[in-house]
């Protein structure tokens, strides 16, 4: 059980939802024709990634799209981190992960919990929370390899999720689903994605969609697996592609042992509190 | 006040503890020469990094080398963030750094919260716990431009310390004196100082001792400048050399506020808790 056969599904996301599912789909089947375990979708994965998209595409659970996934999980026999979708969830939506066992049961479940609200001058302007709501939950599921947590996009900008996701959730693997843009992309993607994966002794897995030019928001692309010495072991180009990599647990416990930085932490001097169970780590 | 002017000296240590101060002392006059406002050394700059000689090098406070360097600073009407040095106190020996401000007073003094103690099989391996105390206070100094936070090499590993100095200590300069070698050097060094300047929105200043082959540990040089996007202002290769560079207050302020990282920390989520002061930031 030391390795995982991951797919990092780099899917080009259009107008039309039940489009969109049919693409992830067919990536998902080709992935799994290859012998994967687990397959990861990117984020906003069934609704081009613009404010005025979200309610039209957003959905109850279980939904269309999440019934869609569920089923190819189990048909399958795989793990389907599902990207994310826009969550209807009474009057609120939200950006929302949701991830399947092998039986096709939801295992995880992850709403954004920082929301996108930049204003780089002149080059890229976005505003999630006039639209959107944010979940306030630290996410890890299980699996028979190891644990593994699960955030999107801009929370990956904040070392303390990702600091708790390892020291509280005991995660060896951290998943992100992302679009990043083709301003931070180039400046931030690949350095924090390494530094992520580095500081918390895990491999770091970020999904980005393809890049569209045609719309209105450009991801980046560059899907990416970082290993817990910092080292980037697969990143992909811009465009649509399956990006097939190894998690191998035995290296994240020889970094660990050589260089034992969650070790050296100072818990005598600082420590993280999480406010859900009031506990410091 | 919007900009201050830096010089890393990233001198070339060597036995001999009156040699280096020697040395430290001609290049900072050489750096004040050219209108700096502070001078920064390395870690280490008046002793060899290796455990035998921390005890016959150190000395008490004030000292033989703290003393050097604080007449320095008040002749030259400067700031000097004084690298580190074996400090001794009692029975026990520090990684310790000392700043002066334009008046020779000592302003700021850190101890390396985080020994350095790992174990790359057949690479690397340094255990400073042998002989080195820790620290336990996170460091941060005022001057007339803005705080700086400061710590010592492997310190800056540690996100939650890097964090606390921006949101405890208000810091939008970090100074780190730091000696990586040749293993951690080419696989982290950059990638780890970018990240915490652009996660924390600050200046992120790293000064080496230039690579001395002929030394028992042999430092990585590449004395670094990172701006609050991320960006890599300056950067030495392995030589002596003075690197200047201009901190610009006024950067800091614009990415706080395109990219409010730290104003979205989700605190209602998790906080950090500064046990010496028992509050949560």
């Amino acid at each position: 059980m030391a390795k995982i056969n991951m797919a990092l599904c780099q899917m080009s996301v259009e107008e039309g939802k039940e489009l969109n599912i049919k693409e992830a789909e067919s990536l998902i089947r080709e992935a799994a024709s290859n012998g994967i375990d687990m397959a990861v979708l990117p984020e906003m994965f069934n609704c081009p990634y613009d404010n005025k998209y979200f309610p039209e595409y957003a959905e109850g659970y279980p939904g269309q799209t999440t019934m869609a996934i569920s089923n190819l999980a189990k048909e399958l026999g795989i793990y389907i981190v599902a990207g994310s979708i826009p969550e209807k969830d009474g009057d609120s939506i939200y950006n929302t992960c949701y991830v399947f066992g092998r039986d096709g049961e939801c295992i995880g479940k992850h709403r954004k919990m920082h929301l996108f609200d930049i204003d780089v001058k002149g080059r890229i302007t976005f505003k999630e929370s006039d639209v959107l709501g944010s979940g306030d939950q630290c996410t890890v599921f299980e699996t028979e390899f190891c644990n593994i947590g699960v955030a999107i996009c801009y929370d990956m900008r904040f070392p303390e999720l990702m600091r708790l996701m390892a020291v509280k959730g005991g995660a060896k693997v951290i998943i992100v689903p992302a679009a990043f843009n083709m301003t931070t992309g180039p400046a931030h993607w690949s350095t924090t994605c390494k530094t992520r994966a580095l500081d918390n002794q895990v491999y770091f897995i970020a999904v980005s969609p393809a890049r569209n030019i045609k719309s209105s928001y450009t991801a980046y692309g560059h899907s990416i697996i970082a290993d817990p010495w910092g080292n980037i072991i697969m990143e992909a180009d811009e465009k649509e592609d399956i990006l097939y990599g190894e998690i191998d647990l035995e290296m994240v416990e020889k970094v660990r042992q050589e260089l034992p930085l969650l070790q050296h932490r100072r818990r005598d001097v600082y420590s993280l509190n999480y406010k859900h169970d009031g506990m410091e780590y």
